[in-house]
């Protein structure tokens, strides 16, 4: 895929981790771009969050650096600030640019303290290498436990003009709705303004970080970034909009997904469904109480058509329905008609389930809207393995 | 322990189970009883639930017996609400009693036909089997993927006249807080007036079911009883209520910690304890918010004294608080210091980690009350196990 065009990026290990891997890395547009930023929702924010925020309004959402390190939260530390300013004037130092106009982003672990020296140190290498070609290396550096890179890729056509989108995301655990989950980079060379560029951002985040569940946690460091440099000297106003936030959707809807594809330990991304009730709100609500279900991400882990657990999870979502109005479907098989058993070959819906995707339907007096969605994905051993020693 | 006096107790097999275990059991005071119970919150509710409701409207709160079975939840079949009433007229008719009289609870897979004929094929034995000295056998009939037999007992001096206390229950999986979670029945010879039993309940459910957390799930059949017969001849009245109410509490907690203990795959019980905060309200929502966090679980069952997700945990519970203020507390050992890591011996902490309980302490200001505790388990991989593979 062609990356948006007037991009930078650089990666690089900085002794961060304890394992010799790239884990601080650069995104830089080549003049200063519009950005517009979602955080997380916890009321315990890491440092660089806060800095973001305040870097975000006082640049009035213009950036010229997005700054990245893996294997340190920088959450919970006596010297967290300090330790971000540093490293963001580093950086504008470097860039001959102001502190105010770069983003800093950390993920690993909370409570420890991160030596500012490192990441001084490692900066202006860092943005020695900085070239159009090291996307991927810096979508490599931000994982954590995650398994696999992350990435989605979008092109749009208008009279003429190319428009490309590209992203990032890490995932792993840690992960819920209601929050910007995770750290989520989108890039697109289209010329958009900053108060449409957030309108777009809420509204795609909405449909995908949003409506994403691991295990119901959320962390103290999660942002999803949209950036905007322009460099493709198309701006598509309100007129072709719409064109530009589905494809902008998708995108990171494709990011959500492989989160949830790539969870802790999981082996099956699940889409919960939920349709027919009174509201999208209250379709939400029934498909994320399903999605959060321990019950129901162990059962489809171990392909049991196991539905009461699913009829269960809805009855439990605080949202008023009336149970023998609901047919569930699992794999597109109906395996509850009108809140009862419907007969279903057990064996050959084990099979479907056993599938790496796993359709959970739910729908209500058999209507198909409003319809809500969920990513989730199955709750295996591997996730207790990982998430029983990850600090130690 | 001496059991509470006027009571007879049957179990037996009906074949309900696919091993041959006792499935079926039976809880008889030798007359008339007052009763009390608190049932599932989940919209979808069992036939045996909602029945139990009627029964004890109809009865105002008077029972003749409790008819229990496991292996089969009777929930969301097209024949529910008939089986129970048929297995509650069985009872009756060998009682020489009403059927309104009768409370049925049953516990088990959701979405399959229970076959009324084997419970009403069973119930005459079962009643020729009324036993004073069946309690435990009633204990063990009911328990599904437990390991353990959970009872509780008390015996309290009033003037010369002696007073019993003794609960069972059912747990593993499946629970959470807010609902009169899983099946519990505890048994008392005082002689307490229905509206005063009912006081008594709610207030001992609100400090043990209602704080205790092994999934977040909560089940269609929950339900908690309190039944007193009089058989000591003592009414504690308003005077007395309170030494009574506690003795009830300590043994509905007792259960309730039980239950936590032997989560499914449990290997320890946690104690999550929150204080200082505005309310007791909040102190509860932050303990809850803390035992419900499936990375502060598996944290525990690694002895990984990772309290950065015990914070991050409190952060999202939706209660105002400043983090900067909170200090935490594992087994007694400071690990968080006014929001920052505090200076602690890891490999110690780590072994009194690996101890079967383990305390886990979130402390506002340095206050510590009010005080709220909640009860959960570390999450293992034999919850997977279990639960990946229940149905089938």
């Amino acid at each position: 895929m062609n990356l948006p065009r007037g991009y930078r990026y650089a990666a690089t290990y900085a002794g961060i981790r304890s394992e010799q891997r790239d884990d601080i890395a650069l995104i830089v547009p080549d003049s200063p771009a519009a950005i517009a930023a979602v955080f997380t929702r916890n009321l315990v924010q890491a440092a660089p969050i806060r800095i973001s925020r305040k870097h975000l309004k006082a640049s009035k959402g213009r950036v010229a650096a997005v700054l990245i390190n893996a294997g340190n939260a920088n959450c919970a530390t006596r010297t967290g600030e300090r330790v971000a300013l540093a490293s963001c004037k580093a950086v504008a130092k470097e860039l001959r640019t102001k502190p105010k106009y770069v983003i800093p982003a950390s993920t690993g672990v909370i409570g420890v303290e991160l030596d500012p020296t490192l990441l001084i140190n490692a900066i202006p290498d860092l943005v020695a290498r900085l070239s159009p070609d090291a996307f991927e290396a810096v979508a490599q550096a931000m994982l954590t436990t995650d398994t696999r890179l992350k990435t989605s890729y979008d092109e749009l056509q208008f009279r003429g003009h190319t428009v490309r989108i590209a992203g990032m995301t890490k995932g792993a655990g840690m992960i819920h709705p209601k929050m910007a989950t995770t750290l989520g980079f989108v890039m697109t060379d289209a010329d958009i303004a900053p108060k449409l560029l957030r309108e777009i951002l809420l509204s795609a985040v909405d449909r995908s970080y949003n409506a994403l569940t691991v295990d119901g946690d959320t962390s103290t460091n999660d942002m999803v970034a949209l950036i905007a440099n322009g460099a493709s000297g198309f701006d598509p106003g309100r007129k072709h909009r719409s064109v530009l936030q589905d494809s902008i959707t998708r995108v990171m809807e494709s990011l959500a997904r492989q989160i949830a594809a790539d969870a802790e330990g999981a082996r099956k991304l699940i889409i919960v469904r939920a349709a027919g009730f009174k509201s999208y709100e209250d379709a939400s609500r029934v498909a994320r109480s399903v999605a959060n279900s321990l019950l129901v991400k162990t059962a489809i882990a171990g392909s049991d058509p196991n539905w009461g657990r699913v009829l269960a999870a809805a009855g439990y979502a605080g949202v008023d329905f009336d149970p023998s109005k609901v047919d569930i479907y699992l794999q597109d098989v109906q395996v509850c008609r009108a809140g009862l058993a419907a007969s279903f070959d057990d064996a050959e819906l084990k099979q479907k389930l056993d599938q790496s995707e796993v359709d959970v339907r739910i729908v209500l007096e058999g209507r198909s809207r409003p319809e809500a969605r969920f990513f989730t994905c199955d709750l295996t051993e591997g996730y207790i393995q990982i998430n029983a020693s990850y600090r130690t």
